[in-house]
């Protein structure tokens, strides 16, 4: 399986992410690449290619063109201003308030941000668009004919809607793979979401369609991040309605709990017909995960893995989140050597 | 003029507020009154008086019930779930995301929140219940009688919705003692709020009703915090529809344009022959304030004390914002000095 990979990941390294109202090291930094390298390497799985340069015709489908000049300028803008730290605004559209675009850079900011742990820094643009040709480039692998492929994108996607980031994810990749797929001829495609977190950004971005099925397992959101999207109850909406899938689970779930309902997901995928499938890979469902309260093991990661291949899908893996930095490469790379060898 | 004061105000002190991405030191902080008791006393002012316990009885017909309950709770709830910061959360409830309230405090204080630069701490709840005491005793004084008072109110209440808290503001004493002049008898009550930010939780708890006129001069959202709310055409709704009006104004505004606003507002109140004025005294019109962009000089201030006056209501003052703490005192009673002597 070839690993489409970038050292551009580097470029979005902010100084600090608030958590419990104080700046931590963030969670999503950029050893997280290291460890899976390293345990790819270690295995002999390490077939590394360079992404290609971005095509953005893709990119402009699942994401709002403002949404995209934003990202593009808005460390200019913040350090114009006279602002000294990394990007974080002050006041946002709450609920109930109006969702007009300000002009002022800090009100642009909280237009477009939906959590605040996610600092935008110097470099946060052009390691997004790197991250988002690994997607790309790993997709049209797969849509050339090889059977899957591994896109080891840093920063995440899954939870950057058409036009809002954080969660640590700017563009999402995993739609904008879908999208590839789409463009390159696959009549109906699936994203797998195993993630920990719900995928509201995906949901997000293809809530009205019937071309991509979107399921997500993860932590229920009474409880866990994003909190406020990835009940049960959001099915999709118009000629969407049905093609969005959530699988909400408690604290603690296991892998007696999580494998079932990843078994459900997959029947569903089964039914849909797809002709590729995008797995957004987040390994922080291990029971280790600092910020994370399911509790996979080690060996569940494999398990599952084979138990994805059994789709026989063209398939494409996503990087997403996984925070136990030690665990992260062995768990990430035995759902990789599941798949590949049961 | 009766001032009605607590020191309970200093329960409140966070150790830091985000700005431009990184803590400083809170524009809003204890010593703002300082400088007003100082400049009360200078000008032998300091008719002080402390306040009366708080009936909670108008609190409760302005403010929503799990939001008092969040409040009271909150540090508690944070602390025990072994977060070190003060009170700030990762995700709230964002454009297009769902407005439940989740059981996670991280979560639940996302549900409560609206802007970020204001943290709780282990004594907030204690100090905004002094402040709302402060307003409510010193509306008592006006209801039984007094041709004015003043509420030296501290953390200040304009930017707190019904449910929802932000912008320094916790509980909206404005409110509370508009709520309290219509329990004591007052048939309609208006509010001026001539702080320099939109008083948007104002705006929010009497947006549907027509027996408390709403007037609110600021800056206008496009460049100024709270950015979401504020604009002309937001006039109320239902019954409550042509009963609230907003005097947004640019950048770089001076007495020429906010005094015509002025006047513009009180001729609306005129008109509507209320009972009460509650005025919503901020100060950061100031040409020097910090964190503001109109262009008031000291002398001004006196004018529009005078020009209120004219309107010959009784009226409240409730102290909200103002930032450059070493003309606070000056500017803050020179308001007042021009209300009683012209
Ligand atoms: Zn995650
Ligand atoms: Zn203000």
């Amino acid at each position: 399986m070839k690993v489409v990979y970038s050292e551009d990941h580097r470029l979005h390294f902010p100084q600090g992410e608030l958590y419990g109202g104080e700046f931590v090291t963030p969670f999503e930094r950029p050893s997280r690449v290291e460890y899976i390298l390293r345990e790819l390497k270690k295995r002999k799985m390490d077939d590394l290619m360079a992404p290609a340069r971005l095509d953005m015709k893709p990119v402009a489908k699942v994401h709002d063109r403002g949404f995209l000049e934003f990202l593009e300028s808005a460390w200019r803008e913040w350090t114009e201003a006279g602002f000294r730290g990394e990007i974080i605004p002050t006041g946002f559209a709450a609920r109930g308030m109006r969702a007009k675009k300000p002009n002022h850079i800090d009100g642009k900011v909280g237009y477009y941000i939906l959590s605040m742990e996610t600092c935008i820094t110097a470099g946060t643009w052009e390691a997004a668009l790197s991250s988002a040709a690994v997607a790309q480039t790993a997709q049209k692998l797969v849509s050339s004919g090889a059977s899957s492929a591994f896109a080891l994108c840093r920063p995440p996607g899954h939870h950057a809607h058409h036009d809002m980031y954080g969660g640590y994810c700017f563009l999402n990749n995993a739609a904008i793979a879908a999208q590839g797929f789409r463009d390159a001829g696959a009549k109906r495609v699936a994203i797998l979401d195993v993630d920990f977190h719900h995928g509201n950004g995906t949901q997000d971005i293809f809530y009205a369609r019937n071309d991509v099925l979107f399921c997500s397992l993860h932590g229920q959101p009474e409880d866990a991040f994003p909190y406020f999207l990835g009940y049960r109850d959001e099915k999709g909406t118009g000629k969407g309605e049905g093609f969005n899938i959530n699988y909400p689970m408690p604290p603690g779930a296991k892998y007696d709990v999580w494998g079932k309902a990843l078994k459900a997901a997959l029947g569903q995928i089964k039914r849909f017909k797809p002709d590729a499938l995008v797995v957004s890979l987040g390994v922080d469902t291990f029971k280790d995960d600092p910020i994370s309260f399911f509790k996979l093991t080690s060996e569940d990661f494999r398990t599952y893995g084979a138990t994805i291949a059994k789709a026989k899908l063209p398939t494409l893996f996503v990087m997403e989140g996984g925070y136990a930095v030690e665990a992260i490469g062995i768990n990430t790379v035995n759902v990789l050597d599941g798949f590949l060898n049961g």
